[in-house]
């Protein structure tokens, strides 16, 4: 990837965060491709529409594909999808990965882009950790209701000299974006907030603002974040101080967020439960720290989660 | 209390604790007084009726009053109210309580006894721990659907010596008994139970079944019986090799079992946290043993106690 041309993407996902996304690499002047999968058809015919404080888009036509096409070659390939989904992506990487590709990836959770490198070692790792509150309300139809910042966190020193040409590039689209040296840390600060509010979201059933405006629930929010700052220091990416005080301060600051696997629970979609708790749990545990609270959450939430979609309940009755 | 004669019982309470087993203890020909609140009136007219595989009983008349009303003096006083009502209990139980009045407490958790024997030197004190599958269908109407044991442990020497007579009575009426030496024992071995199915019996919405024929639910619950068994080892009665396991076991084979928290929160009632949760988890902590995952368990069944009652998600929608 050269620094400086009009940079092309290849964004796998046209749900909430590649819809989002992409429209604004595209209002800044980038090639977007997107890969679709219910979605094809539709987007064809009816083009891709956001909604946002940034401006309502309306991008028609837009150059989509199904999984299965011939796909064009891309300086950046997005992944965009759930983590739920990614038994798939190996398959669905592989006819888009050259020598130099860069994989900026989207999602959330830990031990990603590991595995992203082991199995591309051609491509050129990036992580990039959204703060963006949008869903999709229909095909190709995403309302974004507010944030969009992306911290970006190189996987090595190559990756890091593509960081530039990145963020200008949705620097151009209206995305800030800010760098974070190490990947690992950038990770776990995510965790950090994702970790409880994710989970507490979807088993307290109400959004950030009803966690910390609840005394008992804020408390058990900080205390589960401890716990990750504990398992982040055994990681060898410790917390600063204060790290978490501020967090939760800029939580309560907040306007009314959904985190994502509420609004995943909502719309009955699997939640991500492998990279944002199983991974850290072990990675964690690999250092010999347990964090017995966060463990409790992610048992509760994945018994729900399975619950839902069997009905043991009513199996069971 | 003198044993051989006919006992009488003051039942605190009409819900499905009291109904039953005053019913039970009317069947076996002891004295029944019951106290209660809403019912009175109702239970004056049209008698108490129970719905059990013991056979159906209609008790009418029944000796029913008010807390306000004079109440001849019995034997034994029945604790059957909920622990969430508590603060009532020292005025409900100062005019019933006279030198050697045996105080049966039938409700659920840790340090109930210590309490009562505190302000009421001049009683005996013995917790009866009820193994019964019952609930309150309408005014004076309890279904009765399994179980009924009461394991009696007596808080001294002094109620000791009268258990005989109460076993007796209930024994007359039924209703199996046994007894632990240990008060302190037979709780906790009480809340290794209470502890997992209650909390999450609410947290997953499901019963007994759900719980142990889900293998992630089911090592969760063994996951919160181990934290318990740490702390009781703690406290100073430590459950015998095996307990835990044979406890899960005897579970599994249970017919579908819906615990006293999960009917109270179907039924709207505020649920029992202080007593299950947070005396044995401060009585743990007196001893330097955290339960991380109970504490979890409590803090998320208090706080959506709450929310349910106080629609805190709503207030800030």
């Amino acid at each position: 990837m050269v620094n400086g041309h009009r940079l092309s993407f290849t964004i796998l996902g046209t749900g909430a965060v590649g819809g989002f996304y992409g429209s604004r690499l595209l209002v800044g002047g980038a090639i977007v491709r997107f890969i679709a999968r219910s979605d094809v058809a539709w987007i064809r015919t009816h083009g891709l529409r956001i909604e946002s404080p940034l401006g309502d888009r309306h991008h028609r036509p837009v150059d989509v594909y199904a999984a299965t096409d011939p796909i064009p070659t891309s300086d950046v390939v997005c992944i965009a999808l759930k983590t739920t989904e990614n038994d798939r992506l190996p398959e669905l990487l592989r006819p888009l990965i050259h020598e130099g590709t860069v994989i900026l990836n989207l999602q959330n959770g830990l031990t990603l882009e590991e595995e992203l490198a082991a199995t591309f070692p051609q491509a050129v790792v990036i992580a990039g950790l959204c703060f963006l509150c949008a869903h999709k309300i229909g095909p190709g139809h995403i309302r974004h209701l507010d944030y969009g910042r992306i911290t970006l966190a190189p996987a090595d020193a190559r990756a890091q000299a593509c960081i530039p040409a990145l963020q200008a590039a949705f620097a151009a689209g209206g995305i800030e974006t800010d760098v974070q040296e190490s990947l690992l840390a950038a990770r776990w600060r995510k965790l950090a907030w994702n970790i409880p509010f994710n989970g507490l979201s979807v088993l307290l059933d109400c959004h950030t603002a009803g966690i910390m405006f609840d005394p008992e629930a804020r408390a058990l929010a900080d205390r589960l974040m401890q716990e990750v700052a504990a398992a982040a220091s055994a990681c060898g990416v410790p917390f600063e101080p204060g790290f978490i005080p501020r967090l939760l301060e800029a939580t309560a600051r907040m306007v009314p967020y959904d985190p994502s696997m509420r609004l995943d629970f909502l719309a009955g979609r699997p939640l991500e439960i492998e990279y944002l708790y199983r991974r850290p749990l072990r990675e964690a545990a690999r250092r010999g720290v347990r964090m017995p609270a966060v463990e409790t959450l992610a048992d509760l939430l994945s018994i729900r989660d399975r619950a839902r979609r069997t009905s043991i309940s009513a199996a069971v009755a």
